[in-house]
C-alpha cells in the first residue's frame, strides 16, 4: 500500500471529448491512477449548479482492458464530482483536477465557471482540488506548452497538500513554454463584465436575447491574477468555499437589527 | 427626485409563480417601486450558472396599468439579474432581493442556491443584495410569519447600506412570528452533504441515478447560521463574491513553485 500510486479524479466543463481534458488525462497518467468522470456535453458557465429535479445518466466509455477508466455523465461538472466520489470510486481520491479549460477562469470568472466549481466541490468533500485553465478559447488550443507546469503543480499539491478548505485556481497565459516567466500566487482581481444583451428575432418574429458584453478590469493591483497573466506568469489563486465575509461581521453585529 | 421611492429588483429561483416571491413582492411594494424579473420555471440549485450557449426569452407578464412590472425569463436566476440590470431597468436599482426561497440556504447551501447566486450577482454589479429563505420546503409554507422581519431587514440595508462587496444571506426558522427570538449575524456553518445516489432503472432497463443524501453539520460553533436557526433566531450571514482564500496566500507564496 505504501508505494501505491495516488488516485486522481479528472473532470471538466467543456465535455469529455475536449482537447483540454485529454491533455490533463495524459499528464496525470504519468503521476497516478486516473479515473475520468466528465460531462457528456459542454457545460460551460454552469457555476455550482447541481441536478436535483432531474435524473442523471452515467456511461462507462472505457473498456475493461483500458488503463484509464472513463465515465461520461449527463449532469453538471459538480454532479460529476459528487457521483464520482460517492458512487464510482471505492476510496476518496488523493487529488481532483478539473480542466484544462478552454478559456480563462481568472478574476470573477471563477464564480461562473463549471471547471472551477468542480474543483471547489472536491474541496467541500475534503479532497485536494485544482482547476486548470488556458487563456485560449480555441478548441484546437496548444495545450502542449503547459504540460510541464500542470505536472509540477499537481505534484506539489499531492506532496505538500493545500491549507484546509482551500483549492487552487490555475490560469495559464497563451504563450510558448519558453516564454512563460514562472508561477505567481495571486488574489482574484476585482473585475467584472460590462454586460450587454444582443436582441434578435426568431424567423417567426419573436424577440430573444444573447448574453454579450466585455470583461472590464479596473483593478490595477500587481498581486492579482489578471496582472500575472498579462505579464507572462502562470497565476495561482487559492480559492475557498466559505463565502462568509468575515471582515463584515463586526460592522453588521453593531447595528440594531432587533429594534 | 429627493423623495423618490427606492427602486427594488426582485427575483428568485423557485419561479415567478412561487408563493415565496409573491410574499416578497407584497412586502417590497410597501417600501419602493418594484420590478420583478424571475425565472419562468423552477431553477433551484442552479448555483451561479449563466446562459452563454443558448438564447434567452423575456416576457412581460404584467399589464401596463399594473402598479408592479413583472417579467418572466427563460434563464437562470443570475441571468434574470443580468438582463434586468442591463436591458430592462433604466437605472441601477437601489436594492435587489431574491426569494423568499422555499427551503434553507444556510451553511454550504449558499453555494448551490440559485436564490443566493442572484443576490451575489447583484453584489457583483455594485447593487445592495439580500437573499431570503424560509426553512420550509412546502409550496404552501406560511410566509406571513416573517413579513415584518423581511421589511425590517430590507429597510436597514436601504438606509445604512452594506459594506462594499458584501450581500446578505438571510434564513428564517419555521416558527410563528412571536416565537422568533430575533436576528443574529453569523458565519456560514462548516457543514456539508453526506451524498448518496439512488440507482434506479427506466422502464426499458437502463440505469439512472437520483442525487440523494442528507445534510450533516459537525460544526458546533454558536456563531454559525445553523446554531442560530436551531435556537429560534433569524440568521444573517454576510457573503462575498471574492473567493480568494487571502489567509492562504502567504503559506503558498513561500513554497518553491518555480523549481
Amino acid at each position: 500500500m505504501k508505494n501505491e500510486k495516488p488516485l486522481i479524479l479528472i473532470t471538466n466543463d467543456d465535455g469529455i471529448t475536449a482537447p483540454g481534458i485529454r491533455t490533463l488525462i495524459e499528464v496525470m497518467a504519468t503521476i497516478g491512477n486516473v479515473v475520468v468522470v466528465a460531462p457528456d456535453k459542454p457545460q460551460s458557465a454552469m457555476g455550482h449548479a447541481i441536478t436535483i429535479n432531474n435524473t442523471l445518466y452515467l456511461n462507462k466509455i472505457s473498456k475493461d482492458s483500458d488503463e484509464i477508466t472513463e465515465y461520461s455523465c449527463s449532469g453538471t461538472p459538480v454532479d460529476c464530482v459528487k457521483i464520482a466520489v460517492n458512487e464510482i470510486l471505492k476510496r476518496k481520491p488523493d487529488l481532483c483536477v478539473s480542466g484544462i479549460n478552454h478559456g480563462s477562469n481568472s478574476s470573477i470568472n471563477v464564480i461562473y465557471s463549471g471547471t472551477m466549481s468542480a474543483a471547489l466541490e472536491a474541496g467541500i468533500e475534503g479532497i485536494q482540488g485544482i482547476g486548470f485553465s488556458l487563456l485560449d478559447y480555441d478548441w484546437n488550443a496548444d495545450f502542449s506548452q503547459i504540460k510541464s507546469y500542470v505536472k509540477t503543480i499537481a505534484l506539489e499539491v499531492l506532496q505538500k497538500k493545500l491549507p484546509e478548505g482551500v483549492i487552487l485556481n490555475v490560469n495559464f497565459p497563451k504563450l510558448k513554454e519558453k516564454e512563460i516567466k514562472g508561477i505567481k500566487i495571486c488574489r482574484q482581481a476585482n473585475a467584472k463584465y460590462d454586460q450587454k444583451f444582443d436582441k434578435r428575432q426568431t424567423p417567426f418574429g419573436k424577440d430573444y436575447y444573447w448574453l454579450a458584453g466585455e470583461f472590464v478590469n479596473e483593478d490595477k493591483g500587481e498581486d492579482t491574477d489578471e496582472w500575472a497573466l498579462k505579464n507572462g506568469f502562470v497565476s495561482i489563486v487559492p480559492v475557498q468555499f466559505d463565502l462568509t465575509a468575515h471582515h463584515a461581521i463586526q460592522n453588521l453585529t453593531k447595528r440594531n437589527w432587533n429594534e
